[in-house]
């Protein structure tokens, strides 16, 4: 299967360059599958109805959220309503919507998709995501019904990321960080087969603070004190994120490819888009 | 100008990739500076005389350190003893050695290294790296005494990196990020001509968690209680780090390249070498 | 039903004090049933089988533990084999012991004692206390099998603190906090009649810096760098914690006072030891 | 000298019951001088200029603020019209206002006041309070102009304040710690004069979680999910902080008590109220 992930999508221009890029890569690429992290969609802080939609509509067959999976309201009904949404597994006991779902791909086959959040330096506590996996392992197992199954391991620290990768290996078609907003560079097959990297970066311009314009964050590091919102940068967008190749038969991956296309970021991808 | 600077090498698998590997380097690349983070090469932890010295002898100009600076003790004495080696400027007020100098370049150029460590979600607290690197900006202008500046800021958030990116713009000529031991895939020039890169990576193996072996990080991270000390994987090793061109005159990037030679990363660099 | 609870004990000094102070409390007091906490009761760090076996014969009915509670490795077998030992009930899926049990106190009544770990500014992440200690409260009603029902909330924040007591007000005796090493002084009787104190304080040399001897800790907040180990501080001891008062029928509290005796601090507890 | 010193002021209640209760301490314990923390008296977050001038109307001589120093906007111009206003000496290099001052008690006698946010466990970094404080003590000794010298450490690890008062041991009268919003017992003369209290408390309801209603903090804490602003509590205040006499030629403590008055918590100070 032809499977892409896109972190996570920032504010107006990020969705606007999903609306028009995607389909292109859809068609491009020949993808069966795509998932797209859609936490910072709306205004950089979580995802509304309406911004959900458009990027569904844009040609994503799963959105995943983050810490970020309820800062817009309407998000609290939406994701019982839509199934397409997966917010992280071990969000809150008492959250809304599921953290792990079977989709179906093109020519039936199917996918397995679910997210978890991390517990290292992120801004409020979260309970264990390696025995959350762990239950949504047990039930699907790679290569059984699911012909693919995708980990969006939302969370700060390297080692932490790294850590769920091999807790993962061969559990796992795919493990794939976001959070951090910055593409890394370490896309490897691990021993056991699962495609990891740590982190996918995200579809927003990068001549920014993560995303947001420049001058609020660099003055809160400055001088310590804030003055404004954040604002999402407005200007060209990188679409990130990583492209796989998998087995149906196994599960198991047989290519990764960083994605990066559009913006300020070099290049990268599976194949040049015409 | 032709600059090297490679990621945090970690431990004996580290050293020796660099010892072996970083002449070839600068002989391929032509390199006129070399600039290597070597604050896990002990061990993982720290950095002894023994160590600086092999690294310093394969080819670096300078070695940067981080907030393992004096993990290894005889580091308190070596640093003041040996002017390549900078700490940290904010490491704290009574740390020995220094956190700039004005290094002397392949025909007599002037290069200026600072290395600053951030205030975000690192294990202990240390003073502003803003108001840090201003001050080395003050007394050293780009394209004034330095040909080139360059700017290690070892720390962990991706926002509190691409802040001093922007903070730093048009007043050195590359700030890079060091201390997730994960290379990110975001090189490029800012607006003012500065070349940036979040996170230069390690000089380790990658079939690790960030660089140690992964029986012992996995252990902790899965059941909360440590069994055995750290240590370095010993596979295969990536050289990680960032590759720039600059202009002599205005100290400005003119090319940004990332580097990964060797190991399981995809292969990256200005070149291929023979 | 009389209950003292007596916090953190502070190593050598902190031990020999139990030994010394608990007997004349316990007969001074017509003491019904003692809780000690002895995470730092050896060397500061942890509490081996031989230490915990001490603060029983000195007259402890239950030892609770805390983020320290491994930390001397003869625990891992010694709190399966001494029902006595209470750990965190969120210490990790993977711990051995227990993390709450029914007591028998004097007279045949029974005490249910309980430990949570909190989540906020600890130095790694624990599981969700509030709803490992609903599930306690499920399976043991106050007023039920269990004539008191008392809670150490072994954690760093005060509003996590303060959360907690509401959280289990109505349906514990005694809600009292532990981790901190500093006594607080807002004994109180909350609404639903749970007794509640934010910190039970040390029983140690409070000529320290949380018990510890301050040279070192003092070294590493001014100058940012280890030299030493931590060693505690072996002046005289003030035996600090609370002491509460039950109804047998309902659980609730009726009286509770805060306890420090002996050492530097301000005298205080139920009544004037002869 | 006789100082009284209250802890955080915690909204509308907070202060109503300061304009009510202070001219009565002060007239009652024949007060020499008052600091009052003012850093939660506007609806919990920050100090307008309106309500700084109530507390100072109230009795006050000097008003203390915090890392909610400037959460209302006014502040910022207010602290550098009205001297009697302290804010934090390492909030940030461009912060207006000054972190230490001269007062004049009572008699013409000189009193310095300085506050100091601490390191560990703070939402955001600060640089390091201790070489700010040193630089304090050095251009004023105790002893010298000053006849008292207070700092107010404003953080939330007891470590860090407890390494604080052995740090300022012979060069302030008093060293008390705000911020946790709840009062401790471990008041005490350290061994080269200096009064020291880890915690002040707040002037705030105590039936609440640190003086803010239950409702809104208890469901964060149990589903993670916000759904209202924090309120400060509005039932009866207990006005807590600590009170020192000093000997006027060494400005070293001769004496101190906890201060606790009206509310749920346990009733303290020097002497009863008429
Ligand atoms: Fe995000
Ligand atoms: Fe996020
Ligand atoms: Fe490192
Ligand atoms: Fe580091
Ligand atoms: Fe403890
Ligand atoms: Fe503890
Ligand atoms: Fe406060
Ligand atoms: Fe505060």
């Amino acid at each position: 299967m032809k499977i892409l992930f896109l972190g996570d999508v920032m504010g107006r221009a990020g969705r606007q360059a999903v609306s028009d890029g995607l389909p292109k890569l859809r068609a491009a690429w020949k993808l069966d599958f795509v998932v797209v992290n859609g936490e910072n969609a709306t205004s950089g802080m979580g995802l509304s109805a309406a911004h959900a939609r458009a990027i569904l509509e844009a040609g994503a067959d799963c959105v995943t959220l983050g810490d970020h999976a309820f800062d817009q309201k309407d998000m609290l009904q939406f994701c019982e309503a839509e199934p397409r949404i997966i917010r992280p597994l071990n969000f809150s006991k008492s959250a809304p919507g599921k953290g792990a779902r079977l989709f179906e791909a093109r020519g039936g086959r199917k996918v397995l998709v679910c997210q978890a959040l991390g517990q290292v330096f992120m801004k409020r506590p979260f309970d264990d995501p390696f025995s959350a996996t762990e239950a949504v392992f047990r039930t699907h197992p790679l290569g059984g019904q699911a012909s693919a199954v995708i980990v969006d391991f939302h969370c700060e620290a390297t080692s932490e990321k790294m850590a769920m990768g091999h807790w993962c290996d061969g559990r796992a078609s795919l493990v794939v960080g976001t959070h951090t907003h910055v593409p890394t560079a370490d896309a490897m097959i691990l021993r056991k087969g699962t495609a990891y990297l740590t982190d996918a970066g995200m579809c927003g311009d990068y001549d920014s603070v993560i995303g947001m314009q420049r001058d609020e964050p660099l003055r809160r590091f400055i001088t310590g004190m804030p003055k404004e919102r954040f604002s999402p940068a407005l200007g060209e967008v990188t679409l990130s994120g990583v492209y796989i190749e998998t087995d149906d038969k196994t599960g198991k991956a047989t290519r990764i490819e960083m994605v990066r296309q559009g913006g300020r970021l070099p290049p990268a991808g599976p194949a040049p888009i015409a």
